[in-house]
């Protein structure tokens, strides 16, 4: 192959790409990135086999071909050529990467594309349009309560379900649980996958434009979205996704309404001190007000935080982690507390949108 | 003691000392703020006895008096007050120190300060006065070539001398050397001191108003400053500083004037491929041009970049992470290259500056 391409596009190609570069793997192909040039079209792609990003800038060809670069090495050169108006990347007879810019030479070496994985494009049967910011925000609602280690696989990902017009995406990891629904626009009908919540992150880096929509396509393993050029592909977790809903009680013995903005500077200061103690706060609801309370060898918080309650007292402890981490992404300005006993999962939900629903398991302590 | 303060004027004092607070030590006192009030005035000190940090805020007093509390866990913890627009800070009966704000309570261990060290802050007799921008500039100039291992201590600091109406400031570990002039506006007269890297660059963090004057206090083992009611004290190193100047070659063979931009990015560029290689850049120095090369088994960059060349051509080596800390400091749109022979030093001096000056050992290749 033999084809010129403006620095600057390339650059940036590159850097979207290389994110998908496998970090260690047996097989070295996977650590590269794969440069295919035919007609006037440059496509870069990277796969480490469980996403694949592939993109395609415009270039002026001289001779089409393939071949296979080192990714991070390749990207981390390309930065700094950014300047560039011209670089020519030409392969050699003897198969390395020539790169040509402002009459120097640089000489890379490279591998054949010929082994290098076909990525599967094709799939285009199930699918549905949504708001990129609707689909970022159900992502960004969700995903970090997905498992992070690898007991069992299928809680590293979200459950993405479609049905009629509602997408609902869930995580849990045997501690907390979250659940968001958004309205799509579009579908093709039905759907249930898995998505690896590592993919589904990448996907909202990759959306720029809120206002716009975006197609998702999920056929047989994978789930496809098509972005300024940019195609990210994930193949799915498979298995049986837990039974969610039979998790969220349905009743509840005490509900109460707080100021989330309050409750989260309290809980964010009582965590400072329990960090020796396994994150441990404690929430002693009465009638007008919650204790939020943590203690330690290092010190003790106690803070009043004014709410508004409906039902019997309690006094129930969390890990504060769990308890920021949802309270972090809720924009509401008040948020509900649904609580049965000490030992009972607490439910929390903002308190004008009905379509997000936070669970977490509280922490037994003694009396 | 018993006292009130903002919460803005206590979080941003905390923040400025608690980069003195020891990470380990046996000494826990160490590991702490000292907290002193006296009159309406609040005075927060930390030292890990290398260097010491004392910010002094307004306050309310209810009752003079001393206490140390744990130096992260409250700074952490009074971040998150800053909103807060009376916080009371009171030394219990049983030593413990509580934080009112807001109605709520928070009570955190603290020890006695009786045994903390006493900060020598009574260093008046050799000072110099310097424009700020000019006491960073020396500082960032000359402090990223000073050693980092212990193996020579007095290689861990930079030396300050002041002569007449010039300070000097040097910094070398072995492989290279860097040497930086600045005028100072007046003095008690000459100094000279061995000054800790890491204290000068803690210096320069403390000064936000360039174009405004600071007084340095050197005497005795100490160094002093007073910025906007933050004093900083630095024990200096003991010793005799090695006798730089006989370090650098008194005549060249060869001298060249390059851009600054084009050697620096071609530098970079060749240091990407030159990472498995130990760093190693080749300089080949030729009647007008010089090629920047480096070589790897991942690949190879060869570039050429013009120069004006007095004197001989020649090859030389470096370790380009030594090139570029130069190269970044150096603000001249043009530098001076200084060579004798392949294995002399390289003395790199910015064009239009005579203050400034960089010598690198290169690093022997087979030719």
């Amino acid at each position: 192959m033999k084809t010129i391409v403006k620095g600057i596009d390339l650059s940036n190609a590159v850097n979207k790409v290389v994110k998908a570069v496998s970090q260690k793997t047996p097989n070295s192909l996977l650590e590269g990135i794969k440069l295919s040039c035919k007609g006037d079209e440059l496509t870069l792609t990277a796969t480490d086999m469980e996403i694949a990003i592939e993109k395609t800038i415009s270039c002026e060809t001289f001779m089409e071909g393939s071949v296979v670069v080192p990714g991070r090495l390749f990207a981390e050169f390309v930065k700094k050529l950014e300047d560039e108006d011209e670089i020519e990347l030409n392969v050699t007879e003897d198969g390395r990467m020539k790169i040509v810019y402002s009459g120097s030479e640089t000489y890379l070496q490279a591998q054949s594309a010929e082994q290098y994985p076909i990525i599967k494009k094709d799939i285009n049967l199930n699918s549905f349009v949504i708001k990129q910011k609707a689909f970022k925000d159900i992502i960004n609602k969700t995903s970090f309560a997905c498992s992070q280690d690898d007991s069992r696989p299928i809680l590293k990902g979200c459950l993405l379900e479609l049905e009629g017009e509602t997408l609902t995406c869930v995580a849990l990891d045997g501690f907390r649980l979250a659940v968001c629904k958004k309205t799509v626009r579009e579908s093709t009908g039905n759907v249930k996958a898995i998505v690896p919540a590592r993919a589904l992150v990448e996907i909202t880096r990759l959306i720029e434009h809120d206002e716009e929509y975006v197609t998702v396509i999920i056929q047989d393993n994978s789930l496809l979205i098509d972005i300024d050029n940019t195609v990210f592909v994930t193949r799915l977790l498979e298995g049986e996704y837990i039974d969610y809903k039979r998790i969220v009680p349905s009743s509840y013995v005490t509900v109460f309404k707080v100021n989330k903005a309050s409750l989260f500077s309290s809980i964010e200061r009582a965590s400072v001190m329990a960090k020796v103690m396994k994150n441990i706060v404690k929430l002693d609801v009465h009638e007008n007000y919650v204790d939020v309370s943590s203690d330690s060898e290092m010190g003790n918080v106690k803070e009043q935080v004014l709410i508004n309650l409906e039902g019997k007292d309690v006094s129930i402890a969390f890990n504060s982690r769990y308890l920021i981490d949802c309270l972090r992404v809720i924009d509401d300005e008040f948020v509900n507390f649904n609580l049965n006993t000490s030992i009972a999962p607490c439910v929390i939900k903002p308190n004008s949108d009905e379509d997000y629903l936070y669970l977490i398991l509280p922490v037994r302590i003694s009396q």
